[in-house]
């Protein structure tokens, strides 16, 4: 698991090149624009890097990634982190791009659902399917509990720590997120609607083990029902069985899944096709506004496949564009990786062995 | 190292894609061929796959193949092949794509300059920067001795088993190849016309070792001045320090480097454009002649980056449209292999875990 800070005080952030969506494509932006001396914000409405590899399959094998016969969703992109650090990426996650604006010298302001705001030269929109937005259970005031004892993804395991929790859902991750927080929370109760759970192996054995240690409590099959709590959430009302009964708690997390939503970027003015966001192929990925590109699974072309791979090809034309915009006129010279090394911007130089020449006595 | 079969005996093979060119475009379009059901026949002038990357750089790391912070090029061109051994690509090696007709039904025949012939349906030129051709030596009767004891690769090491060699040059390949054949041949011998050898720290340190064994007999600065023999070569006159000799041998391997030469294609019809093979790449890479498509470092397209990872996406979009043309107006439905596996020609399946569907006692 990647941790990442969540500054509350800077307001307006800078960089060259704002990326909505920090999936495999927006990710390998990051370098293909390191290796150009541009640097990358990049904005995400999950609390992690990765879009669908992290959310939806992170222990699955690809097997289509080039040169990988096969590689885990969740390696790929810590193998995509580690390929940019270098690079000093900045994050902005668990948080929604909502709107954008330009400004009198051609910049680039997008602000999220936080209320941060991102300056840049120009904006990728890497958004794949959408934002990940959680399906939410439908209880009344389910809203008024939002952050306030109610979370619908783990952020920061740490916040749990010591708390009672009730973790709802049936799948992977209510099962995972459950497993990981036995350990930290002082109690993890696990409601699902049925009896039976879906997931890998490993992850049901490993509950059916916590729950003979007493570590997990299980009810199924049963429903939350209510919730209960003044300023802050403080128990839940469950059915099983056709009986109802009250549990304290803590924090309720719902795990019912996430639907990916185009969302705000709707309203952006750019073409819409078939709920992805048209593009210039014929050139760069570009959108009918100047300025801002979309990449990956969120744009469309003629002869378009959402494949990872092909997202890495966008992102490295997008950001060669970017490069040509910011620099009109000057010449530029492909430089192989494997020739000139790559020089990040924290002071890290990675490079070929140098051939020696020498004579053999 | 690997080793290919070089058959003899086979007139015609037959294929869906004649691919022109097995470095890593070529390489990975058997990949995608593959996922959807379309066989593949690799030509290269070369013999062994992997093209700039295994004969050019092959000990050297790659630090912008996506999901590789660092990878060296040898190593990738293994995955590669690995990747792809399922889909039982045909390689006919050391030979180039001389010429191609087209039959009444429509499919394309290839002529290589060993007389062998491809046919397929569609014929993909993945040709880099065109086919890799040896820089001869400047001696008058050389052609009469090549495959008659000058040999510009090695091809297959067996054949110089209990054999004197004599190795001219002064790179990577004439190191490696040294030491590699010391313990094959019964004598090698090292001219190179410098007393400075220019390669990997590593290979000169061995080199330095074997010649202190005796394995290694070293002779600089010196040049092969002539070739002697009847039907076959039996020895070479040196000059060194201005004095000839005669060393006998039963091959001469002059090492020299490679230069790429568009060559043949360039009378193919197609539209060239700064020694390239123009493609629109608003759609699929095809040329200007259809059913024949150039992808990776050979072709050009507005924007276009001579970079590996493109040549990737390029292949996928490549056989795609193959598979439209052989398939009109059939729905394409694009499938993950994460969900729906990999079926190998030859039998062997590759899958995801399957999830369980448990209730947990
Ligand atoms: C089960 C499954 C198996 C798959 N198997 C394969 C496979 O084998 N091979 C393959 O190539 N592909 C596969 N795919 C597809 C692959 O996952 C996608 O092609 C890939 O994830 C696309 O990457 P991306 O970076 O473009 O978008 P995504 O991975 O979707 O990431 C986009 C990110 O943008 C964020 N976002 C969107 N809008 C906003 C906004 N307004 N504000 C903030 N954040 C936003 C989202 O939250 C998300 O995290 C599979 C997909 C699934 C679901
Ligand atoms: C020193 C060096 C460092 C590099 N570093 C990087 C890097 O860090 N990152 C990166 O992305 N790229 C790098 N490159 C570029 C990279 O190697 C190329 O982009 C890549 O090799 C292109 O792959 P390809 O399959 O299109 O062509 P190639 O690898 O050139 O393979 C083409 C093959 O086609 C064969 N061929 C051509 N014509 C014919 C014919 N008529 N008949 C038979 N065979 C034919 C050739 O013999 C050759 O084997 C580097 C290149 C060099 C030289």
């Amino acid at each position: 698991m990647i941790k990442f800070a969540f500054p509350k005080f800077i307001s307006m952030f800078e960089t060259d090149i704002i990326i909505i969506g920090a999936g495999p494509t927006g990710l390998f932006a990051v370098f293909e624009a390191g290796l150009l001396k541009l640097r990358c914000h990049l904005i995400d409405a999950l609390p992690q890097p990765g879009g669908q590899l992290t959310e939806l399959y992170p222990k699955k094998p690809i097997f289509d990634i080039p040169g990988f016969p096969s590689v885990d969703a969740g390696v790929l992109v810590d193998n995509l982190m580690e390929q940019i650090k270098q690079f000093e990426p900045q994050f902005s996650l668990a948080q929604k791009a909502v709107s954008y604006e330009k400004t009198e010298e051609g910049d680039f302001i997008v602000t999220t659902s936080r209320g941060v705001k991102v300056k840049g030269k120009a904006i990728a929109i890497a958004g794949g399917l959408g934002s990940f937005d959680p399906r939410k259970p439908e209880l009344e005031n389910i809203d008024k509990f939002e952050e306030k004892g109610v979370e619908y993804f783990v952020r920061e395991p740490e916040m749990f720590r010591n708390k009672k929790i009730v973790i709802a859902g049936g799948g992977d991750s209510a099962l995972d997120w459950s497993v990981f927080l036995a350990d930290v929370a002082s109690s993890v109760t696990l409601i699902h609607r049925r009896n039976e759970f879906r997931g890998a192996l490993d992850s049901v054995e490993k509950v059916t083990e916590l729950k003979h240690q007493g570590k997990i409590n299980l009810i199924t099959p049963a429903e939350v029902t209510g919730l209960i709590g003044d300023e802050t959430l403080s128990a839940i009302e469950i059915e099983k069985a056709g009986e109802k009964s009250i549990i304290e708690t803590d924090y309720l997390i719902p795990l019912f899944g996430l639907t990916p939503k185009l969302g705000p970027l709707s309203d952006w003015g750019l073409e819409i096709e078939k709920n992805a966001i048209k593009v210039n192929n014929a050139l760069d990925y570009q959108t009918n506004v100047e300025g801002i590109y979309a990449i990956g699974d969120i744009n469309t072309y003629p002869g378009k496949l959402k494949l990872i791979l092909c997202g890495f090809h966008e992102a490295t034309l997008m950001v060669q564009s970017v490069y040509n915009r910011l620099n009109p006129g000057k010449k530029f010279v492909l430089k192989y990786t494997t020739v000139s090394g790559v020089d990040g911007f924290d002071g890290t130089r990675k490079e070929a062995e140098k051939a020696v020449v020498k004579s053999i006595d």
